[in-house]
């Protein structure tokens, strides 16, 4: 029998997550004061963040940071996720790559974005925080929210894309199911919110909005703080989990990749798969190929530029360093709900500069071809997010059959499609659409985010 | 750190499957000819079912059943299903039992069925055949079968029951996207599907309508097999596998259960988690007790007769041995669409009655209490099906409590209910109902039926 499926015995499942920041030459660029434009300490975030978080963030010299006992006892309910080879995908495009990928749909709220809940959820309650709040796209991130908050006894509020709210209704009411209190935004619960609403009263909502309602939430409520499933550094250390396994079971497999390839919204999934073998590029001469696949219709690594900009769209944000199509970006209404958004995080966009990694930009349609291509071929339906992923695999896939060359790839599978399903079926039935982002779009979004591209980082 | 999670390496998963016919002192009763009223041999069923299963269901003397091994080989993708301790439930009821529960939910379609699907869907292919078509309730079977269709090559077609297809979208929508043709039962592709709608124009379908289209489908079709999620023996050899599994995770855990646990439709999930422990009470004076947890609104073995009655509203299938309800008997509507058919398998059937196994009712309203209970502490919201073995569960729970007594309960967890949000929602809200059957129901519904009670089995 061919092996198909690679688990790590208990006793393999890392108890320290990987921190690419110590081992970076070039260090991602600090989150400035937008008053002051200085530097932000841990400290200036506290008010708003778990300190632990916070001091993650500015971690530049910890290569290793122990992963605290009661998340990895969470962790091991579901972790380690499978590494599968996708056997019946290769031999659907008739490739010689060899295409491997984690599942990180295994877990219980079906994706990845448990690893990091999990931790953030432990440490809010660890410092003594009764309440957390957060935002979500399409609702992955809620829901781990969700279940990491109930996990260690906490209350959670989760400003949810109005799209996102109307077109998944399903992940609402899983996030409602765990307890938690579930508002569309923009809403009008919030000064942000109303002010949003004011000037556009059919706004569909964007994540940058949401952060905003959430982080206002958390500066206007005692006992609340505020957590984030991408974008930031510590959120990327805490995936770190899925690459740091991946390279154990690559290693049971005899491979190692060529090629390693994620979705990319803000940066959580690509980080986590990503990052563990860059820093063997970077510290043991290896080779290996990153490729970041993100939406042709929101596409910041591909199209925008390397600037400080506001994480959200009200402006409540630190400055953060980001390959960005301007805090004022609308992405199109994608079912991709966890790539909308219009900045990447600070150490993928020192990366990009540096050249350590690629980005493609993948159309609506191709995701979804590749999507369900997967899903005959090896009998998991992806979330519209991992289509993307899976489509920049195909790509490849293909170049090593028209050349002849039989690479490794890998890929992250961040999460399932199960509660996607109204999206398979518009695709299904001919009803979707591409969404093009051209240059001139580019350089209006950035004008009307009173961003200055001639400044570029 | 408290081990909670067991799986077995791969050389441990089992390679055979159990056939409890082989230990029962008392067989079950075989399917007689409506016709004739003569037992039927293989051969009489191999018009509409794969020969290997027919064999099976018929083979009393065979106590293991090697599974082929590209079947293993499919199973490898998924198994072992993890054996989970539930502490976080434990916690919440603060009962003395040890609660485990083996988790079919991770299987990539969500639930058991695949377990018999890749079975018969193997079976089919090296039978020669095209295409399969089959029932579906709640969509899990169909998802299934769909996905195992796909898996070995073949084309499938689902009938689906219409209030299912009306309340469950989404897996309608998951069997399309693993390339499934799917119509809404009772429809007019059939003339069962006509004759139940010219009769009832506002029939909302029952899984025994849907099958009446679904055989009838095989034999008007050249090289088109039918095959069934439940109910009869072959399946409920090949769902074995979950229990199998459990009985050595348990042995990792260290201990035996005294109750065993699953939810009750026809019997796949229960005869899958409950039969490999049910031998050693047979074979080695064990005491466990096993209790099949149906529906207060589909109570047939609280409250249905032990008789012969066909399988299917329209009176297709051969006569079988069932504690039924009564073919033409129309469940409620209730949310666990996999629950509502009248009658159970011939083994439990057999089993019921020489008293080796019990039965509950599980009232709606109570399920979710269960299964809401139990997302919150255990983290995975469950299918409105698997809602009832959580209620029973919590129940013999709370007994323990009260007697102080430590009890070892396993339930099967047999699907997660991700695409049955609907039904949380409608439950959170205050929508749902309880659906009473009394006596008088009951035996209306066995003279609709055209049976005599007087001739109990």
């Amino acid at each position: 029998m061919k092996q198909k499926k690679y688990l790590l015995p208990e006793s393999e499942i890392p108890t320290a997550w990987y921190n690419i920041q110590a081992d970076m030459v070039n260090k991602p660029l600090p989150p400035l004061n937008p008053g002051t434009g200085q530097p932000l300490k841990a400290e200036d975030m506290y008010p708003i963040f778990c300190e632990e978080c916070a001091r993650q963030e500015l971690n530049q010299t910890d290569r290793f940071i122990p992963i605290p006992e009661p998340v990895l006892e969470k962790y091991v309910y579901y972790r380690s996720t499978p590494l599968v080879r996708a056997y019946g995908l290769e031999k659907a495009l008739d490739t010689p790559a060899h295409i491997f990928f984690k599942n990180e749909s295994v877990s219980p709220v079906g994706s990845h974005k448990l690893n990091s809940a999990l931790a953030q959820a432990y440490y809010a309650k660890e410092e003594g925080t009764t309440n957390i709040t957060t935002e979500t796209g399409a609702g992955q991130w809620g829901a781990a929210l969700s279940y990491a908050a109930k996990a260690f006894g906490l209350e959670a509020a989760v400003y949810m894309v109005k799209i996102s709210y109307e077109q998944k209704p399903y992940r609402r009411s899983i996030m409602q199911t765990f307890g938690a209190n579930v508002t569309a935004s923009p809403s009008m619960s919030t000064r942000a919110g109303k002010d949003i609403i004011t000037a556009s009263p059919n706004h569909q909502g964007s994540l940058g909005t949401a952060i905003s309602e959430a982080v206002e939430l958390a500066r206007m409520t005692p006992d609340c703080k505020y957590v984030l499933g991408s974008v930031l550094n510590h959120v990327c250390i805490h995936q770190s989990i899925i690459g740091l396994e991946a390279e154990k079971q690559m290693e049971m497999a005899d491979e190692y990749p060529d090629i390693v390839i994620g979705c990319f919204g803000g940066g959580s999934n690509f980080c986590g798969i990503a990052m563990p073998f860059l820093r063997h590029n970077i510290l043991d001469g290896k080779k290996t190929r990153f490729i970041a696949a993100e939406p042709a219709s929101c596409p910041k690594l591909t199209k925008g530029v390397y600037l400080y900009d506001f994480g959200d769209e009200a402006g409540y944000t630190p400055l953060l360093p980001m390959y960005t199509l301007g805090h004022s970006f609308r992405p199109a209404n994608i079912h991709a709900g966890g790539l909308r958004y219009h900045g990447a995080g600070a150490i993928v966009s020192q990366l990009m500069k540096d050249k350590l990694m690629e980005a493609v930009d993948i159309e609506q349609l191709d995701s979804f071809k590749a999507g369900l291509l997967f899903a005959r071929s090896e009998g998991i339906i992806p979330a519209p997010e991992s289509c993307h992923a899976i489509a920049a695999t195909i790509e490849e896939a293909l170049k090593c059959k028209e050349c002849g060359e039989q690479k490794t790839i890998l890929f992250n599978l961040s999460g399932h499609g199960l509660v996607d399903m109204t999206a398979y079926d518009q695709y299904l039935a001919g009803d979707l659409t591409n969404f093009e982002v051209d240059e001139a779009t580019v350089a209006r979004n950035l004008a009307e985010s009173k961003l200055d591209p001639s400044k570029a980082l």
